[in-house]
């Protein structure tokens, strides 16, 4: 009977990647373009993204930081400047090089990430300690020029926030990178409802041009993992290479200490794959652009378009609440909400108005609930909350009944294969070990977490002693 | 003694576009790079930018429109695929050939402006009645290939907002452009302090492709004009290029009518030379990022910043004020958000705290006005407000007086030379008399207002019979 409602979404465990394509355009969150790798946000995918921007924006700006705006393009001999930096992100830039019907004496290319244009800002407007820190940021789009593509997992157009501070101390910079991977742990967590491991990559996964990248990692249901956000001590490497210096409170002159750190439109892909199931998406109430959708029963009768019409009215005031008062049927319409993951739907009839009451139906569990109108208000926050909870509380199990131990090489490969999800095994060090690791298992190093465990005292790989533990999983 | 506090400041009078330039600089909107042609948005810059944006995108959403995000790239291809269109556009977009280090095999263009991404889209998603109107609107950045630039007047690369709507019928689409025009003209009028004229282009002046364009025109400081939001009824023009059609009611197929209309960072431009002086910026009270600055006296002085400090907390709640506790001496921070054009300063020292008051002094005015700490928050709410009415009756007189009728080309001409402004001359409709008036007095013609005079009966280039009263300027 289920089956009959959504036949048009492939079965998760039937094709999981088929599954993730129809849910993004039939949920209306995207369309495609003849820009290939790029994607249409539609209306539902954007007011989600706005909703995650205010939340995200606003803690950035609660820890102190302003937003400003660089330009789009870089000039080739800019991005060069910084040599780790150029060779991470050459291969991956589109190039610029007329301009109307003139052919430009240097190419320029579409931002891939705007370190560079903010050190050469930098450089100009720090001089003395007391300008210090800087702490900015940019909501922007960026252009990598990937050969594969999946709506919002890996566009080459996507749209993302990217801070960038200065400080006077290593201990500062060290400070806020850890601050902003917390806003965005935050973030995840408790507005997602997403899950996550906070830790370090390894050298092989770092930024390029980073002293070390903090990451949270989370877990998606069918085992692989995501990096779902990075924050970046870049130490002095940058401000050496752009000459960023300022005059300490002794009359020093001093580099400054640098960070980055950003979030990104991956984020919807990474909440559609840990909360979705095979009925399509469930939207966190938190971020849901409607968290409610009110569905009349037998709406042609007397009195009943009234009373949803002024439910709405008197709602909207608490939640964001929309009514589908089309003529299409009440089974279309509970398969269509279910599918595009609002939380709530209320249903009201002329049986209800007479009792007083409505019935809700909860998107995580299905579960169908009386509520009287005196209530409701009430009752409404208050499942919302629930069901915020209970899908990161879901989440969380999945996650933990997909996280295994592994000793040595075949170990690791055995879990992979037989539960995929995160592995943890101790790790030597070596960036053989990590490199042969991936090619035995296709698993990468997630990252060191911050909270150790001695899982063994040797090497996964070649068994040496060890006391770094890594999650490792594979990965999109 | 002003004259001291300012000299970084050239005069107005002196050198407008100096004046300009030294404006935008040294109170901090904005930075220039290396990137020609572009401009950093800085956190002053770009926090009055997220005000303006906050007021439009309010307005948008609540006349029905939702936002999404198009791509930034459009295939060669698909922008030829309007021809008045392409051919508007084709001199001034920026061209990426290459992709890392391979060369595409079709050049794309770094979007002027999105049109032909929407109607790609609409093509797809429009099939009967029941999908129309469709009210789309993006936030983005657009690039324009501009030879000669000016911050926030004409930038290579800008921010706007875009909308691009579908409609059944030719009325409903012609409504739809008036509505918008008038939410501009809204924006600009009451949150702005800006007033304009509203009316319609010229053939010769409309938009690429639209069968008719609205706008509407401010005038600066210096007498020259500025087209500071314009709403075009594209007719089904680009509708029959895309294939665009829908099932009407009765059954038939009909090509959708369409609209799209823009406003952009230029605004900030001309926020600036209307409201401007030779102190520096005036910020209309609505969207200045800093609506009072509390700068305390003798700060020193025992209990005065901690007095100081408790105010600014008290105040916070129902304006935006920032406090200047550096020990920089007062009349530097005077002298500082005056040229940052912060509408309100509120002085506090000892004596003031003793006596229970603050002195407040305006930006507008100059005038400065003592206040009891109890009448305090609801003053200060009046006090904007009237900033506000203030700067914008100023404008409006200025306007007045600098607006004119003239009845032939000689009047025309010397009436721009002597009182440089908006001049009112009929108008017979023929481009000739248009580009004549260009070629021999440098003035365009920015309107033919929807309110119109006829103040003569000829046409101020040709003398033939006319009923088209025009406004002329030279304009940004
Ligand atoms: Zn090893
Ligand atoms: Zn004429």
């Amino acid at each position: 009977m289920a089956k009959e409602f959504v036949k048009d979404i492939t079965s998760m465990d039937e094709d999981f990647a088929q599954w993730y394509t129809d849910v993004v355009t039939k949920a209306d969150l995207i369309d495609y373009s003849s820009v290939r790798g790029s994607m249409i946000i539609r209306p539902y995918g954007y007011a989600l993204w706005e909703n995650i921007k205010n939340e995200l924006d606003h803690r950035i700006k609660e820890t102190g930081h302003e937003n400003v705006y660089m330009p789009l393009f870089i000039p080739e001999s800019l991005l060069q400047k910084e040599k780790d930096h150029i060779e991470g992100f050459a291969p991956e830039v589109a190039w610029v090089t007329h301009g109307g019907s003139e052919e430009l004496t240097e190419r320029w290319c579409v931002r891939p990430t705007s370190e560079v244009l903010f050190c050469e800002h930098y450089k100009n407007i720090i001089h003395s300690y007391r300008d210090l820190p800087k702490l900015y940021n940019q909501w922007a789009n960026v252009v990598r020029w990937e050969k594969t593509t999946r709506p919002f997992l890996r566009t080459l157009e996507f749209l993302w926030q990217e801070g960038h501070t200065c400080h006077a101390t290593d201990e500062e910079a060290h400070d806020e990178t850890k601050r902003m991977l917390e806003v965005y742990a935050d973030v995840c967590e408790n507005i997602l409802a997403i899950p996550v491991i906070k830790g370090q990559k390894t050298e092989k996964e770092k930024f390029a041009g980073a002293k070390f990248t903090y990451t949270i990692e989370s877990l998606m249901h069918d085992g692989k993992a995501l990096q779902s956000g990075t924050s970046h001590h870049l130490g002095d490497g940058f401000a050496k290479a752009f000459g960023i210096q300022f005059t300490d409170q002794a009359g020093n002159l001093q580099y400054v200490q640098q960070t980055s750190w950003g979030f990104t439109t991956r984020i919807i892909g990474a909440m559609i794959m840990v909360h979705g199931d095979d009925r399509g998406l469930v939207m966190p109430p938190k971020v849901a652009p409607t968290q409610v959708m009110i569905v009349p029963i037998a709406q042609h009768k007397e009195g009943v378009l009234d009373f949803a019409y002024e439910l709405k009215d008197r709602l909207s005031k608490s939640v964001r609440v929309e009514i589908d008062a089309s003529d299409k049927k009440p089974g279309w319409k509970f398969n269509e909400y279910e599918m595009k993951g609002i939380p709530l739907r209320l249903e009201v009839g002329p049986k209800d108005i007479e009792k007083g009451q409505v019935i809700l139906a909860r998107r995580d569990t299905g579960e169908k609930i009386i509520v009287s109108m005196e209530e409701l208000d009430e009752k409404l926050n208050q499942i919302l909350d629930d069901i915020q909870k209970n899908i990161f509380q879901k989440a969380s199990k999945h996650r933990e009944e997909r996280t295994s131990i592994a000793s040595n090489l075949d170990h690791l490969k055995n879990n992979l294969e037989t539960k995929p999800g995160f592995v943890k095994a101790m790790w030597c060090g070596n960036r053989e070990c990590e490199d042969k690791v991936k090619e035995e298992t296709g698993a990468t190093s997630r990252c060191m977490p911050f909270e150790q465990e001695a899982v063994s005292d040797k090497c996964v790989c070649c068994g040496v002693t060890a006391n770094q533990m890594v999650y490792w999983a594979k990965a999109y």
